[in-house]
Formats: C-alpha cells, sequence, structure tokens
C-alpha cells in the first residue's frame, strides 16, 4: 500500500496543476544556490545551541502560567533583540492558571510501598490527606471503554498500554490518548481517581507527566501518571489477584487565568515585507525537567536558522517570523491565539513549520500545499536531500503543534520531521534536560529550517494559504 | 603486560606446587560430569528469578534498620524454609541505624532553581531550614586535596568528578573516592557542606546515594550527592563565572544501634558437614530504588544455585551455605561480623563467592587460593568455558563485598565477576528496579554459580583457607 500511496499525490499534482491550469509555484536557481551555501553555514552555526543552554541554564523549567513562565519571556524578549531582529513584539494569551504543589502516591495493601507519580496537567487535588481505594486494572484504553460500570465504581482506575519506540513517534497516539480521555471516560463510570502507565517509551522511573481533559457534564477526578518501572510493579502486584489499596493525594489544581504572550520575532523582507514564512516552537515547558528538547531547541532551532539567514548581505523577499509561543503543553493556547488573531490575513502567512519533537535529526518533510506549489516543495527537498532528509509527497503536513491552529484556519503547513525515537523517552519527564540533545544533530535541524525558510521566503508564488483552503486535511502532522 | 601476568601465575601454581610438593587439590571426573549437567539445568531454572521478584515486589527497598529491612528478613528466612534447605538460621549483627526523611537543594542565585539531589548515607541532617552558601567547585578528588582552605571555608564544596562505563566497572573507584572520602576531605579544611556529581554512568535525573564515612576528628558535614543531569547544570551555571549561591536542606541522620542479622541457609553435606563453600548476595538496599540489582539478585542468584544443586539425587560431600547478609551499603556490616564470627573455624569455609554487581553476563573469574588448588580453579574454569566465563590466572579474588571480610581472616576466595557495563547506570538509584535484569543473563549467573558450588564441595583437598593465608592478598576484587 505505501508505495502506491507514495506515487499517487505526485502524479496528482501534475495532473491537477495541468487541469487547473494555475502558475506553479517556482524557486529561482539563485536562490537554490544561496541555499546550499546557507545550509552548509548552519551546519556550524552554534546559535542555536547557545538559546537552547542559555534558556535552560538561566530560566529553566517553564511551566505555564508559572514565575519562570514570565521569567522566559523577558529572557526571550531580551535575546530576540540581541540577535539583531528588526521588530520584536509581544501578543497576549489568556488561559486557565494550573499549578502543582505536590504529589504522592503509594500501595497501603497488600504490599506497602510508594510509588513514583506526577499529577497530569489540568487535574483537580484530591481532598488534603489524599484518598484510598481499590485498584481495578486495565491494559488499554478500549478495556476500559468495554467495562461495566459496576467494576469501576468507587475505585482507583489503572490503565497499563504500553508504548515502543518508533522513529515516527506513533505510539505517542496509544499513550496520549490514554491521558487526555482516560480520567474523563473513567469519572462517567464512577472512578474515584485515575492512573496511567506514563506515556512514554523509557524503563527510568520517572513519570511523564502531560495534560489531561475532562469532558463537559463529567466530574474532573484527579489524575496522575505513574513512572513505567512503578506500573511494571503495580502489575505485578495484581496479577497475585489480592485487592490492591492505593492512597493518592495530589495538591494541584487550577487557580483562576492568567495572561502570557507569543514572544515574536521578525527579519523584515525586502520586497513583500507584508508576507511571511513563520516557524518556531513553544516557551512553556512541563514543570520536572527543563524544557531543553520540550521544546527550548524547538525555539532555538528556528532562532537559528534565522540568525544564518540574517547574515546573507540582504534580506530574503518575503519576510521571516519566528515565534516562541504561549502555553503549547495544556492545549495549544498559544497557536490558537496565534491562528484567532491572524486569520484574517491568512494570505499573508506564506507557510509555516514549528519544531516539537526534539532535537534529533530531521529525516523526512511533508507538506500541504496548494497542487501548484507542489513543485516548489520538491525544490525543497532537493537542497535539503545532502542532509538526509527524504520527501514523502504521499503526505500532507499540518506543520506542526501550535502551527497546526493556523494550518487548520487555512495556512500552508510544513512539517519538518524529527526522529522521534528517543523523545518518548525523556518527553514531560524530569529527563528532558539539555545533556539529551546533540549540538551536531541540533545544528542539522537548523540546516533543514533554514533552507526551507528561505526558500519560502525566495519562492515566486505561494503555497496556497487562504482561509478554509485545507479543510478537508485534518490528518496532517 | 597482560600476556605476560595472565601467563605467569599459572607458570607459578606448577612451579610452586612441585616446590612446596603439597598435594594438589582435584575435582574427581564425576562430579565435572555432573557440574556441566547442572549447568544446562541451572540455563533453565527460574527460582532465582521468582526470589528477585518475590522479594523487591512484595518487600521493596531494604534500607539497613528500616522497617522494610526486618520485614525482608521475615520474607527471607520464610523463603528459605520454603525452598528445602536443611538449616536455616540467622546470626545478629549491630550497626548504626541512620534516617533519611527528606532533601532538598536548590540553586538560590543568580539562577534560581531546584537540584536533584539524595543525603549520603551516614550524612548528618543540616539544621532545620537548611543551610545557604557560596559553591566552590572542584572537578576532581585530588584538585579539592589540593585547594587551600582559604577557598573552602565556610562554602559548599561541590566535586564534579565523571565516570565512564567499563565492563570492569573500575571508573567506581573515582565516584566512590569523592563519596566516601570527599566530606571528610572537605570538612577538614573547613568547608559548610559538600556535593558531588553522583558516582554512576547515566544522565538520568536521579541521584546515586551511597555511604559516606567521617574520619575521628573531623566534624561531620551535610553530604549529599546530585544527578549527573544536575551536576551538569551546577558547572555550566559555574562556569559563566557569577558567586553562585546554593540551599541544602538535608533532614536525616544516625540515630542509635539497631540490631539486624545476617540470614543462613544451608544444604547440609554427605560426606564433610561442617566444611562448607558459602555464597550470597547482601539483603539490605538503599531506600531510592527497590534494591533488584543490588543485591535482591545477588541472594537470588546464590538461592537459584543451591535449589539446582539440592535437585541433585545426593547432597555434595561438602555443605553449601546461603547468606543474605545485613547492612553492606552502610560499611559491610553483615560482612565483618560474619568474618568475627566465623574467624575461629576459617578452615571450614573452604572457599567462597558473593554476587554484588548486578546480574549480567558473568564473563570473568579470579581466585586467590593456594598454589596447589590452582589446577582445581582450572577445572571449574572448564566447566564454565560454554557460559562464555574466562579464567584470569593472573588475578587474585577476595570472593566479593561481604565475603572480602571472610577473605582478609583467611577464606580462599572466588570472583565471578558481572559485566558491570549498565551497573553504574542504576546503581543506588530509584532506577534499582526489577525491570533491569534480564531473566535469561540471570540464568547464567546461576549456571555459574551452580557449578562453582558444587565443584568447590566435591574437591577432593581444599583451596587453602586458614588463619591469615591471604593476608597479603589485599588487592582483589
Amino acid at each position: 500500500m505505501k508505495p502506491f500511496l507514495t506515487l499517487l499525490p505526485a502524479l496528482l499534482a501534475t495532473a491537477v496543476t495541468s487541469a487547473i491550469g494555475g502558475t506553479p509555484t517556482r524557486i529561482p536557481d539563485a536562490a537554490l544556490t544561496t541555499a546550499a551555501q546557507l545550509r552548509e553555514q548552519a551546519l556550524h552555526d552554534n546559535t542555536a545551541w547557545n538559546f537552547t543552554e542559555g534558556l535552560t541554564t538561566e530560566v529553566g523549567a517553564r511551566l505555564a502560567g508559572s514565575a519562570n513562565d514570565a521569567k522566559a519571556r523577558e529572557w526571550v524578549i531580551a535575546k530576540f533583540k540581541a540577535l539583531g531582529f528588526e521588530k520584536v513584539w509581544t501578543e497576549p494569551v489568556t488561559y486557565p492558571k494550573w499549578v502543582r504543589r505536590s504529589e504522592h502516591a503509594e500501595i497501603v495493601a497488600p504490599f506497602a510501598q510508594p510509588l513514583a507519580v506526577l499529577a497530569l496537567g489540568h487535574s483537580p487535588g484530591t481532598p488534603a490527606g489524599g484518598i484510598s481505594s481499590d485498584v481495578v486494572g486495565f491494559d488499554s484504553f478500549d478495556a476500559l471503554k468495554a467495562a461495566d460500570s459496576a467494576m469501576v465504581r468507587g475505585k482507583i482506575v489503572y490503565v497499563g498500554a504500553r508504548m515502543h519506540a518508533h522513529r515516527d513517534g506513533h505510539d505517542y497516539g496509544i499513550g496520549s490518548t490514554v491521558r487526555t480521555q482516560g480520567p474523563s471516560l473513567a469519572s462517567s463510570k464512577g472512578a474515584s481517581a485515575f492512573l496511567l502507565r506514563s506515556a512514554g517509551t523509557d524503563s527510568s522511573r520517572l513519570p511523564h507527566t502531560g495534560v489531561t481533559r475532562y469532558e463537559d457534564g463529567v466530574a474532573p477526578i484527579p489524575a496522575a501518571a505513574l513512572a513505567s518501572t512503578d506500573a511494571d510493579q503495580l502489575e505485578r502486584v495484581l496479577k497475585r489477584g489480592q485487592p490492591v489499596t492505593i492512597k493518592l493525594a495530589l495538591d494541584c489544581g487550577i487557580e483562576g487565568e492568567y495572561t502570557g504572550a507569543n514572544v515574536i520575532a521578525e527579519l523584515r523582507g525586502s520586497k513583500k515585507p507584508n508576507e511571511y514564512f513563520v516557524m518556531g516552537g513553544h516557551l512553556d515547558s512541563w514543570d520536572p525537567g527543563t524544557g531543553a528538547i520540550d521544546d527550548a531547541s524547538g525555539v532555538g532551532i528556528a532562532v537559528g536558522a534565522a540568525h544564518v539567514i540574517a547574515a546573507l548581505p540582504q534580506r530574503p523577499a518575503r519576510s521571516i517570523r519566528v515565534v516562541a509561543f504561549a502555553n503549547e503543553e495544556a492545549g495549544l493556547y498559544g497557536g490558537k491565539e496565534f491562528a484567532a488573531s491572524h486569520a484574517k490575513d491568512i494570505k499573508s502567512a506564506v507557510l509555516g513549520s514549528e519544531s516539537d519533537a526534539g532535537a534529533d535529526r530531521i529525516w523526512k518533510i511533508t507538506a500541504s500545499v496548494k497542487p501548484e506549489a507542489r513543485g516548489a516543495v520538491a525544490q525543497i527537498a532537493e537542497v535539503l536531500k545532502p542532509l538526509g532528509v527524504e520527501y514523502d509527497a504521499s503526505a500532507p503536513g499540518n506543520g506542526g503543534s501550535d502551527l497546526s491552529a493556523l494550518h487548520a484556519v487555512g495556512m500552508a503547513g510544513l512539517s519538518l520531521h524529527q526522529d522521534a525515537t528517543r523523545y518518548f523517552d525523556w518527553h514531560h519527564t524530569a529527563n528532558d534536560t539539555l545533556d539529551k540533545i546533540d549540538p551536531e544533530q541540533l545544528r542539522q535541524n537548523v540546516a533543514v529550517y533554514a533552507v526551507a525558510a528561505y526558500l519560502a521566503a525566495q519562492a515566486e508564488g505561494d503555497f496556497g494559504s487562504a482561509p478554509g483552503a485545507f479543510a478537508n486535511d485534518g490528518r496532517g502532522d
């Protein structure tokens, strides 16, 4: 099936272009030559590393709405200004402020012992002193779905779905479904609290936090993730067949609203300054680590790419915007706000790509563009080939996390896929720290982003951004 | 130099035997045949796994002197009895009781952030509320040694020595020197507290605890280990050249004495029941993990080996003792007590080997025996060859951690070296959990121990155990 899918869109693109008869978007030869030079310069540029090292060392964890979130904003504004962008500004983003104070879990019976646990974002706390309940375990989201409420009522539900490491990280679908939808589902069946095996691929005794969502009309119940080691342990205890009692004490919850901001920097285009290529990452992070791979490096890669482009003798035709998005983690708040405020001039957002899967080597590019721009994407891909990047013309590309919101209202999307094999070992854990970033792979990312940004900014013709242009293209990633 | 060293003792053994004219210790052919069968049976026996799984699941962490320490003792006594040993008994061991309640560290300035830290065993606590001091950093124990007291006085000393992974784990010498001797050295120069980069080879945000020792006449200062990620972070902050202030709050300390016990089980020898081969591991563990690789598996391997030997139609000539030692972690208390109480009949302890380096494949055997017994060790090694074990006749073998104390008073020692490449990633951390044990490698360990124990118990002649026999052989491992 895969070869068929791979060939089809390429054929379609040609066919449709001829059928529609629109002018193909093209990238001039001179721009391709410059892009190849940029690529090599980026492979020797440490701006992304210095940015990522600085943010994670001088600020550290950046939970949305925390004091460090504000500190990070000031840090990034100062850094953007120092790097020589023509314009640096903020756009406010308001969201519920979730606070974590402490969490504690233990098996009370039959074998008393502590469990390594982290509350999920947006989880309410337990009553002070915690709750103690018997546990009922399921090995998948579907098993919980199929369970009779009588089995679940009054109990702590545990779901032990497992993820395995893959280059495209597709098992995150399994883990994130349990995390985001499990607590609501368990609550709808009368559970008192919810625990999951961390959505991760490691075997460290460090739980993976992450946001959950409570559906309207369902009582929010306390929800937390066990480290995989402790999920193993709980499963071994459950397998012995005796009743298992857990005590869970979470001190956390939503406390009003907070207004943060997206921080935006622009290299001003020399010919069409009102049109822009947009790239970036999110500035917030979960709190157990220092948010190095998620997502200081994402902002750092965009900053590094802009930096090598800024060093050219002249600015590209279009503007280049770097966005450090606010509160991606608790539900794409920054991305949604950006989409809401920029939807009215969506044609100006010529193409966009956000980096939010760590900093390991980019191995694939996919895009959602108009058929007439497929050739231009192939031209970009050609310049990326020496970096080991393959072009999958069969798949869409929504531009990545926050930018998927702008894509949803019509921005053409470019997805630059990082190798995610190691990413879910550390994602949302205390292990998200700078040492997990390989400077050489980080520079490869910068080279890819620099080439893509520059060529999109120099392209003759657009990529199809228009209101609702990609409304039927929701499956991109 | 290595080939020379490897050959020399073999030659020496022959030469000395001839010179002394003692009767060589020999293992009868029938025993070698039985041992080869035992080896294959052990590779299919899950007793060691079940023991290790049970102890870590049903008891968990076993800090010496804690409630769980007593629980573990009861658990092991019951398990030994159920496994059909002829005799199960305890021998009391008294030691200072160290208690950990909590620990907290943070960089206060210039960049406020928490640090992942664990107090070292035997460390006193800080005054309530913690201490805040400027930090002075060193990159090795020797650098601290060379430092002028004026640089150190009143400060928190940090030593950032690094370990790398090796099959023989030799870099632990670097880390354990800093941990055991660093606090005393820093205190002697007037430091207010001591931090080290964890003695480990991983990059997880989980610190490695372990005991420290305060020399007589030196004020015990609070001492703790930073996770390698946080050691990296502190070093990056220090490198910026501004004064760095850390707040350290430890609630821990020695609180009187505790009397635990070594737990001993015996398969009664059929011909020389008063002579015995001794093997085992230590029952206590550090508290952050569940003590799977350190050292539930060590006891489990000995139990598994005894189990396959017990399944033979008849008991071997000599007895086989399995010992679960008390409080190895805080200073070989169980081993020293065992040595003190069994020194008077040291000749009965024919040969001994303790497993205390995890459960990865055994790759090498070394021994400290009388010259006339070198041939018998070579016979044992021959049966071990199909398991991928090489015999290094050039190096001594002190029998391993606790048994090194019995070796020091004259027991012949056999060291069965586990591959320690992964061991120091998890050693003394929360990551010391059951999932780190590979059942297949564990069974290989059982096969090695079963062969060695059986053949030592069947050997005609002894291995040289006698009061003070190996007094000049202190460098064994």
